[in-house]
């Protein structure tokens, strides 16, 4: 589907073009025409391929999605896929694409599987003639920097989420909770590495070294997109990190606590072994069992099972088995 | 065993050939040879090593097999190893063997202990002239990228076993099953990953720095090769990650499953105890034991341990260990 | 905050400035400008990026805070981002932040959430003239220098604390405590790390291959503060990895530990069980049983429970299950 | 022990030297000698440093052995160390060495701690006259085949040794033997990681950039022995990551093991300590207990035990405890 | 304090020095001077920074201590800071610090809390003039060579220990002790690690690359010193990892000792338990129980306890759990 599809001269908007049109625009040496598809037909994409001379394989890529985030060059044409991770109504993330391509005088993009709309650089980007002057490559910039934008949110709720678990490590009887919900985080955390760790590598040949000539111009525009990688790409990293950590100690404390509880299984067992061991003692049918004859033999026995049982539990207890 | 052995001239198939002509089209400036054998004796090996020249390293390793996938140069000729992953009809993992000879005007494709037909490839490949006009190393791309696809649907089923296990994986009592399988699955992995790693380190070599003359028309094709063994090595890589996380989980449930049972053990165990140390008190032979004369001694009894068992019941229910 | 601003000539300070007498100063090709602002406003920050001519993308980068440490080049000016790492009153880290923009003949130093002034800085470099006389890129040195030197307290804390958390790592008793503390310590060192692995990398730029011209005359004082980072980072690499070890090593003595509980519990249960059954045995009912009429019957069965326990208990001790 | 000497011209043999001669035939342009030792004395070298002018390091170093594996090169002189490693007569690894010196028209190999014998090599290249004309570096070549070629044996037997460990490993009560076999296996497989990796680093230098002169004619030979290195260490890597997995999988196991021993303690326990709570009840000396009257009371009550032992026996068979 | 103060020319000890005479013969082109200072004071380094024109930073280094192992170019002096390690009288490990500083023809070494003398390597060098005559360079290279070289017995030391601690995993009852000596060891791998790894990467750039100019003339005698230190390297980190593994190994064999008891703790507890229900069962007190009257109910009633124990004896005894 066609969102938008606008030429552009000197940083200002032209003109909205119709398909027909963009022929006409992108020849103009001083001027570029920005496209915007979303979930496009094959047919939408043959046009653009007609429209713009884009290579095949990257046509290819762009219709099948599901490919790695990648810059590739094919001639003077860059050819961009990023994924886009978004948080579902039910709070489950899923992952989208978009893909772009870059050429001197114009920007495809191509939306698939995502509902963000990338409206608003747009808009942004006309808001500030005096960068969108840059041409081409800095719509590409923008375009990027929009979705690498929106992977914060992402990984403040995945941070807060690892905090939470923290908080209840070391409380007794949440183990199982706890070892689900990390095992459930850190696979939405290599969901996002996925859409993050190649894209930052590829961003990486836009500022240094040889830059494609489309990016010269915006050179340290690149350079913080990248910066913002190695920032989450670090951060996601350390969760991974502490989550490998929070395992091993969630199982030390299942490990403490199964330790704890044989303890206490131990000491009242030995206090009851004990109480029973007399009782048998006493029921035992010998004749001759002087005690058993004494008026007060009956107190006495309770009296002595009673004190061994709480001499036992105090010593149990000193001992931090109870 | 000859499957088939064909010249083409400008894209088009020019002619079947015997062994014997091949030589008489090999000279030829603008046209080439492409042989494909399966399962080659050693004599056929040596009829092509003459025809074409190629080295004694190289037809020893395609000979032998069981070599590591790898592109090598030898002069002007390239000589690759590629694994194939199917799977038997038992649902096993069976690894095979294609070896690719590459010259100026010859492809020689070599396949071992392999079901999977590569004829798709030359059928494709005849029906699209405009391509197969870029000549051997086109070819050598399109049987590349038809042994690359295949790893595909494997990875795939991979992936869905996986997930099959991971709704295992907190289910109570299966723990021994998901270990077996992770084991399993892992192993699968480790030989689609010998597969794959090296033939992707081989690879880079045909489309970035200095390329091989007979790939140098087909760059961008090997990048996109390339580009599917880096997303697949990427998926292989986290699928290893998450099981060796799953083996860790695994343990933990187990663990905390052995923890639940200790503590159901312990209860219960405290309840009986309590039941039969009244019983054994009230079994002891004193002859004065007022309670035993009463009435209803009896019931009170028994009305005493069920209620301290019941207040244990509660109380172990309580805090969970019931 | 402004803190201060000072022009330089010759290594000697020149004036005092007001922020409107920058302009006079930064022009003379033989003097600098040294200004230090702290928590700084959005005012402040554009006046400053008016005087010197910043990039905006370094200046929103300042103005934000939560960067990654970076050294970035901007043209010739440099701009920093450093990490200040502090002790709070309640003994918790905290995370500040130091940019610092360097060019030719200008430092402008901005300080974010620390409580740390950097006045020493200014003194240490004044009292040296022959070491300012190397201008702004020494300053930046001398800025870094002492953000650096204030990692190693933090360090050596922890160290400290690892070391008593070892003392207690094979006591009895102390795992839970051991493992709270050394998953704390690890997040700790984590912070830290964020602070020093990336500034270490960004450093080496400043004295190894093409170094920034502002740098050039003092590589071998940035090659002095790499060599800390390098040192601290190889501290935290094996603190991490002993906290590592440690919280395996305090699993091993949890389950020994229990394991050696689970035997005294063996053993204990063993003695109580063989005396109940003994008992068990003598107060079964049945009429023809001699040696309950035996005149020393009860003492005998006394003394066999007895000694059956004594000796069950010296075994027990022998194979150091009590 | 000096093995053999003899001189070569145009790969062909032309003479057995004795020490003496070889002065005579080092210094013709066209011919090389190969001399090769076993245990050589100091003497021996000292006299062969003579010879061929060896540099005092390398000839230390081959007298002292227990080098890395390596090459090095002195002026035009290489040095390269190898490890061999066999299996003893009692099924243990043992390593040993071979030195190699190889000059534009020598070689000299040393084996030390070695009982594999190396005059293959000899006879093999003198039957491929064609090869041997390539000079000392083909010999190099060939020496260094000859050790590689004798690791598969070595790695075969430890993969098939950890197969027929995992087909123990998910068997009840062979997790001590499973555990002891890893381990010995993983320091096994060090000691051979020991030998290849470094020579395999050491190799890429015979055939890839800058190439030693001597092994310039032979660069796809030794291309072809570093393919070798690779494959093997892939194997060795695997086959460690597999232990690493195995120990793990193992130790899963003893805990499920343990588990599910500890759920039929917990049901026999259970069943058990039923029917001595209800015996213990019926045992109680209250007077007015009219069941105990009953004609019927006896058999009731075993009934009873046993009904409720059967009953709880189901239980747990169906809840997977027994 | 000053050990030795000593002119060389063309290998040859010329004279014994006092401070003052140092700068008569450091300018002479023929000839080096080679100091030795141990605990340095402040005035010494004063004097010799004088003397040699040493760099302030590299000065402070060597007064301070406490540096990483590494080697600085200033300008055409270099500065090298390496870690001694030696066993104390208690067995312990402790580490000192050599700092060197090497010109074209003067040698300065600083000796710091380190109880071996390097007079040895004075002595040595001295009886070999025709290396001593490659001057300073060579100098370096032998101090660093013995230092180097010390680190081998503290090496063997700890391998030696890991095999005794090896021998123990598999005992009974050994993994306390194990585990505290695996930890133990661990913490002093590092310490040498810490010596090793740093100055590794440093001697790299004394013999391969742009090599400074005065160890130009010693490339190979550093190359030496590097193999000493790659092959010292990859023994720790082979002891590293073999601790690791052990660690865990050990872990299992607490988990399948605890298995083993708790299999017994069951055994034996079933049996008494069995015991005890039969007893209990003929304690009870109905009227009507035959067997009782019996006259040979007793012995009865013990072979059937005694019977039913053996059974279940002999039973655990075959499953292993006894």
């Amino acid at each position: 589907m066609l969102i938008n599809c606008v030429a552009y001269q000197d940083g200002k908007k032209l003109a909205d073009l119709s398909v027909e049109d963009i022929s006409n625009y992108v020849g103009r040496p001083d001027c570029f025409v920005w496209v915007a598809l979303r979930d496009a037909t094959d047919d939408e994409l043959a046009t653009m391929q007609h429209e713009f001379g884009l290579h095949d394989l990257a046509i290819e890529d762009a219709r099948h999605g599901h490919q790695r985030p990648k810059v590739e060059e094919y001639g003077d044409t860059l050819f961009a896929v990023m994924h886009t991770v978004e948080l579902s109504a039910t709070d489950e993330l899923r992952a989208g694409e978009v893909s772009v391509f870059v050429g001197r005088n114009f920007v495809l993009s191509v939306r698939n599987r995502s509902h963000q709309s990338l409206l608003g650089v747009r808009a942004r980007a006309e808001r500030e003639p005096h960068l969108l002057r840059h041409g081409a490559g800095f719509v590409f910039y923008a375009i990027m920097d929009a979705v690498v934008d929106r992977y914060f949110p992402i990984i403040d709720a995945m941070e807060t989420e690892l905090e939470s678990i923290e908080d209840q490590i070391f409380v007794r009887g949440s183990a199982r909770t706890n070892i689900e919900h990390l095992y459930e985080l850190k696979r939405r955390i290599m969901l996002v590495k996925h859409a993050v760790t190649p894209l930052m590598e590829s961003v990486s040949k836009l500022w240094s070294g040889r830059v494609p000539l489309v990016c010269e111009g915006s050179r340290e525009y690149f350079r913080d997109v990248y910066d913002h990688l190695m920032r989450i790409n670090a951060t996601l990293d350390t969760l991974r990190d502490t989550i490998g950590t929070a395992i091993q100690v969630n199982l030390s404390m299942v490990t403490i606590e199964e330790s704890e509880t044989t303890k206490q299984l131990a000491a009242w067992a030995g206090i009851f072994a004990v109480a029973t061991a007399f009782a048998g003692i006493w029921g035992m049918n010998f004749e001759h069992m002087p005690e058993l004859k004494w008026k007060y033999g009956y107190p006495m026995a309770l009296g002595m099972i009673t004190l061994t049982c709480v001499l036992l539990y105090r010593r149990f207890k000193r001992v931090g088995w109870l």
